[in-house]
C-alpha cells in the first residue's frame, strides 16, 4: 500500500517534470534539436538513410497497438524516433527529390514554427488568439490583393470587419476547395421567398426550389481529386462532377466545356460552378481563365480557380499574365505549403466578394457569438493553429520580389530540363512546361520513330510495354533513394489512351542543372537492369518491324 | 541596366541565404528560439504582455494589405513579431487561464514538433512520408484499441492493411465529426441494386432510393456546433439536425430522444445517426452512451460518439466507466490537441469497422493508386503534416498511467473548485462537474434565496441583470489578463430560458487550488466596479422585495 503511494508520487513528479522542465541541451532530444537549428540540410543528409527498407519491414517497428502502460524516458523514445522514424523518412527537401510538390524550406520557418507551437494559440476565437486574429485577417487581405488587386479603400473597408471575411485559412487545398464549393452551393441555393436556404432545408428541397434535377461542377480532366471528394461531401454526387476534355496543352477545351453545359441544360442540371485550374497537379498547365470567366458570367454561375499550386505565379511580372482572368474568379484556392514555402498544413481560399463567406456563417453560445471577432464563424474547420504567422513571415521576409525570383527560376529550370529531355535521344517529353511542372517518359529514339508510323494496335502494344518500363524505372529510382521523380498516367496528344509518364516539379531553389542531369543519368543507368532490358528488347523488336518493314514478297 | 543586374544578383544571393543559412544563435530569432527551448514558461511569462490593448488598437499593426515589394531582414521581422504579435498573444498555457480547452504542453512536444516541421513529410502519400505512414496507422490502432478494446489478432489483421483504415487523422474535431457523418451517410446510402450509391448519384437520388423524405442526425442541445456545419455541408440541411432536450445533468433526455425519433418516423425522415457526447464542450457531461447504443441498434442507424474532449477519460481506471457504451459506437472523435496534450491542429476519428472508411475511398492517377499504401485514399483532407508523431510521443512518453493521472487530477480539481463555489455565498454552481468542466455564475446568496421564491416574471428580470453582471465580469477579467474564465449561455434546471454562466475547464496540470482561489478572488474584486455595482444594486432591490415582502395593508 505504502509502495503504491510512493509509486504514484514518483509518477506525479515525473509528470510535473514533463510539463515544467525543458530537455537538457546534452540530452538526445536536445542534441537533435540543436543539430536541426544549426544545420538542417546537414541533419537531414546525415540522418535520413538513403537505402530503402521495404515499407513492410518498416511496419514491423510500428505494429504494437497497445498503448504503453508505463511512461517511457524521453531519451529512450528519442532514440527510437531517430533510428526508426527519422532515418526512414523521406528527404523531401533534397534538391534531387523533384517528383512531388516539396522543397527545401527557408530557414526562418523553423524557429518561427517553434514560436507558433510554443504560443499554441487557437485561431477559432479571439479569446485564445488575440493578435493572431488581425494577423490572419491581414494575411488573407494580402493574398486577396495579390489575386484581385483591389484598391486601398476596399481593403481599409473590409480587412478587419469581422462580420465578413476575405477568405479562410485552413489546413490545405482540399479544405479550401471544399469551402469554396460549399459557399458556391449555399449562395446559389440561398434563402428566397418561403425557401429558407439549403443550409437550413437541405439539397433535395433546394433543387425543388430551383426547379432543377441536379447541380454540376465542371472542371477539366486534369482537375484535382479533391473536387471529387467535395462534390461527394456536398451531396451532389460524382456523376455531377463533369470532367471536360483538354486540348493538346492540357487546358480545358472550351468547345467541349460549352457542349457539356448544353448537355446539362438539356438534362435540367444547373451548373453550380466552373473550376479553372491554375497549375494542374500533373502537368502544371493553366486553363484559359478569361474565357472561363466569360462563360461563367454568361451562365451566371460561380467561377472558382484552383490555384493551389500556381497562385504564387502572380508574384512574377513576367509570368503573371498566364493567370489573366483569375481576378474575375469568385473564389481562389492557394496553398501556402506549396509555393509560399510554408511547412506542411496551410492552405487558403480567398473570395472576391467579402460577403460570400456569410453563406456558411455559423455561431455558438460560448464562442463565435454574433458580433464577436472570432475567425471561426467563417471557417469549415474549428480549432486551428496560428499558421498565418508563417505565411505572414514568408510574405514579409521574402517579399514580392523574392517570390518572383523563385517563380521565375522554377519556370526557367523547367524549360532547361525540358530542353535536356528533348535533346536526349532516349527520352520523350509528354507535356510542355508552362509553369514549373513537366512530364516525360523513357522512350528510345527508335521507338519514338516507330510510334509515329505505327497502327493503333501496334501503338497500344508498344505503349503498354513502355508503361511497364517507366513504372519500374520510377520505382527503382525511388528505392535507390538518390533522386526521385513521380509518375502518373496521362492521355497525351499522340495517344488514344492513358500512358505512364514521369512527373517532375521544379520548385526547390536548391535544385541545379547538375541535379537535373543526374536524374536523367541515374535513369539511364537503371534502364540497364535486366528486367527492364527484357521489356525494352521486346519493344525494340516490335519497332524494328515498323521502322524497317520486311520487304514485301511481291516487290 | 548594370545596376539592375547587380540588384538581381544580390536578391538571388539573399534568397539562397534564406534557404541555406540558419539563424545565428546571437540573432534575434536565434535568441528567441533558444529562450523558448530553455524556459518556455519563463519566455511566455516575460514576453506576453498581460495588459490588454483593445483588439482595435492591435488591428492597426496588421492593417497593410500590400505584400511588401522588397525582402525584409529576418532580424527586423523578428523584432516586429516580438513586439506586436508575441507580446499581444494569449498565454493559453498559464495555470490561471482556465476558460478554454488549453493547457501547458509537455516540454518534449516542442523539439519533437521541430523534428516534424524540419522533416516536412506529407502524409497523404507514402512517397513523401515513408515511415510516418505506418506510424500514423499505429497511432490510429492505439486509439482504436483504447476505445474498442479489440483483441491482438484483430489489430494484427488490420493495423497495416492499407486497403482499409481504422480511422483518420485530421486537423481537428470538426473534420473528424464531418468525416464520421460523411461515412455514415455514404454507408446508409451505399450502392444497391441499380442505385450506384450516394457518392456517385447524390443525395436527392439516394432519398428516392431509400424512399424517405430526409436524413436526420440526432444529438442533445449540448452538441458541438461542428455538427451543424457537418449537416449543412453534407446537404442534409440544419432542419434535420435534431437538437434533443437534456436532463438536469446536461445529458440527452432519452424519452425526448425517442419522441423525436417517432416524430421523424411520422414525417418519413430516416435517422442517419445518433450522436452521443462524451464531454460536452460547455459542461463536460457524458450522454448515456449505453442507452443510445441500444436505441441506435434498434433503429439500425449509425452511432457516433463525439469524445473530442472526454475520450482520454478512457485512460482512467476510476472514471472510464463514465463512457461505458462508447465501445459500441460506429465511430468516435477524439482530439489530440485537447486532452492528449498535443499542440494545436490534431484530431482523429476512429471507426469500429475497418471497412467503414471505404465508403469515402477515392483514388487518383499520380497518388492514392489502388493497392498503394497512401493514407490519403481514406481521408477528407489531402496533404497533411506528420502530427501523428506527436500523438505517438505522448502515448509513449506519458503512457497510459500518466494520462490516467492527468485525467484523475482534472476531475478532482473540478470537484474541488465546485466545492469552493458552493461554499462561497456569492457564487452559484450552474452545472455539476462530471468530468473536468463546470459552469457557475456570480449570484449573491440573497439573490439565490429570492430566485427560489420568485415568480417567472421576477426571475426573468433578475436573470437578465445577472446575465449582464456575469458578462461584464468575464470581460473585465479577461481584459485584466491575470486569470481567465470563459462564458456561455445555458438553460439550467432552474431557468425557463438561457442564462449567462462562467465556464471553467480544468485540464492544465499546473493549475493549483491557489490558482482557482485567485480566480474567484479576482472576480470578487471586479464585482466592486461601479458599473457592475449599479446593476447589482438594482437586483438587490428587486430581491429585497421578494425576500421580505411589504406587510399587506389589511393584515
Amino acid at each position: 500500500m505504502h509502495r503504491t503511494r510512493e509509486t504514484a508520487r514518483a509518477t506525479l513528479e515525473n509528470l510535473y517534470r514533463i510539463f515544467t522542465v525543458p530537455e537538457a541541451p546534452e540530452s538526445t532530444l536536445g542534441e537533435i534539436d540543436q543539430a536541426i537549428s544549426e544545420d538542417l540540410a546537414g541533419f537531414l543528409q546525415t540522418h535520413i538513410v538513403a537505402i530503402e527498407r521495404s515499407i513492410e519491414e518498416i511496419e514491423a517497428d510500428f505494429s504494437d497497438s497497445t498503448i504503453p502502460e508505463e511512461p517511457t524516458y524521453v531519451s529512450e523514445y528519442t532514440e527510437f524516433v531517430k533510428q526508426n522514424l527519422v532515418a526512414q523518412s523521406v528527404h523531401t527537401a533534397a534538391p534531387g527529390f523533384i517528383g512531388h510538390m516539396t522543397s527545401a524550406l527557408p530557414y526562418f520557418m523553423l524557429p518561427l514554427s517553434r514560436i507558433m507551437t510554443a504560443l499554441n494559440q487557437n485561431l477559432v476565437k479571439v479569446e485564445t488568439s488575440k493578435a493572431f486574429t488581425p494577423l490572419e485577417r491581414q494575411v488573407l487581405a494580402m493574398l486577396h490583393r495579390l489575386v484581385y488587386r483591389g484598391e486601398n479603400n476596399f481593403y481599409d473597408r473590409w480587412i478587419h470587419d469581422s462580420r465578413y471575411a476575405l477568405g479562410a485559412l485552413c489546413s490545405g487545398g482540399t479544405i479550401a476547395n471544399v469551402t469554396a464549393l460549399w459557399v458556391a452551393r449555399n449562395r446559389l441555393c440561398g434563402p428566397s421567398d418561403s425557401f429558407r436556404g439549403i443550409a437550413q432545408e437541405g439539397l433535395p428541397r433546394a433543387l425543388k426550389h430551383l426547379g432543377c434535377e441536379g447541380l454540376a461542377v465542371l472542371v477539366s480532366r486534369r482537375g484535382h481529386y479533391s473536387l471529387g471528394k467535395a462534390i461527394d461531401l456536398l451531396g451532389l454526387g460524382r456523376d455531377n462532377l463533369v470532367l471536360v476534355d483538354t486540348d493538346a496543352k492540357n487546358r480545358i477545351d472550351m468547345a467541349c466545356l460549352m457542349a457539356e453545359c448544353q448537355r446539362l441544360q438539356r438534362d435540367n442540371i444547373r451548373p453550380l460552378a466552373l473550376v479553372g485550374i491554375a497549375g494542374t497537379t500533373e502537368t502544371g498547365n493553366v486553363d484559359p481563365l478569361e474565357e472561363m470567366a466569360n462563360l461563367a458570367a454568361e451562365l451566371d454561375c460561380h467561377f472558382h480557380v484552383d490555384a493551389a499550386w500556381g497562385g504564387p505565379t502572380l508574384f512574377s511580372e513576367r509570368h503573371r499574365h498566364l493567370l489573366d482572368g483569375i481576378e474575375r474568379a469568385d473564389s481562389v484556392t492557394i496553398d501556402a505549403h506549396k509555393q509560399l514555402y510554408v511547412p506542411m498544413g496551410a492552405g487558403m481560399a480567398v473570395f472576391r466578394d467579402p460577403t460570400a463567406l456569410s453563406a456558411i456563417e455559423h455561431h455558438a453560445n460560448y464562442i463565435l457569438r454574433h458580433g464577436s471577432k472570432d475567425l471561426g464563424s467563417h471557417t469549415l474547420e474549428g480549432s486551428r493553429p496560428g499558421k498565418a504567422l508563417l505565411v505572414h513571415a514568408g510574405l514579409s521576409i521574402i517579399g514580392r520580389k523574392g517570390y518572383e525570383l523563385l517563380i521565375d527560376m522554377g519556370i526557367e529550370k523547367a524549360r532547361a530540363f525540358s530542353e535536356m529531355i528533348r535533346q536526349h535521344p532516349d527520352f520523350e517529353l509528354t507535356s510542355l512546361p508552362e509553369l514549373n511542372i513537366l512530364t516525360y517518359r523513357y522512350c528510345p529514339a527508335a521507338v519514338q520513330a516507330a510510334l509515329a508510323k505505327a497502327t493503333d494496335e501496334q501503338r497500344e502494344q508498344i505503349n503498354q510495354h513502355l508503361d511497364q518500363v517507366n513504372q519500374l524505372l520510377q520505382k527503382d529510382q525511388r528505392e535507390a533513394g538518390k533522386t526521385f521523380v513521380s509518375r502518373t498516367r496521362l492521355q497525351t496528344a499522340g495517344s488514344a489512351r492513358q500512358i505512364t509518364v514521369l512527373r517532375v516539379v521544379l520548385a526547390n531553389p536548391l535544385t541545379t542543372d547538375d541535379h537535373l542531369k543526374s536524374v536523367l543519368d541515374e535513369q539511364c543507368t537503371i534502364i540497364l537492369q535486366q528486367d527492364i532490358q527484357e521489356l525494352l528488347q521486346y519493344v525494340e523488336l516490335l519497332c524494328a518491324g515498323i521502322n524497317q518493314p520486311p520487304t514485301s514478297a511481291c516487290a
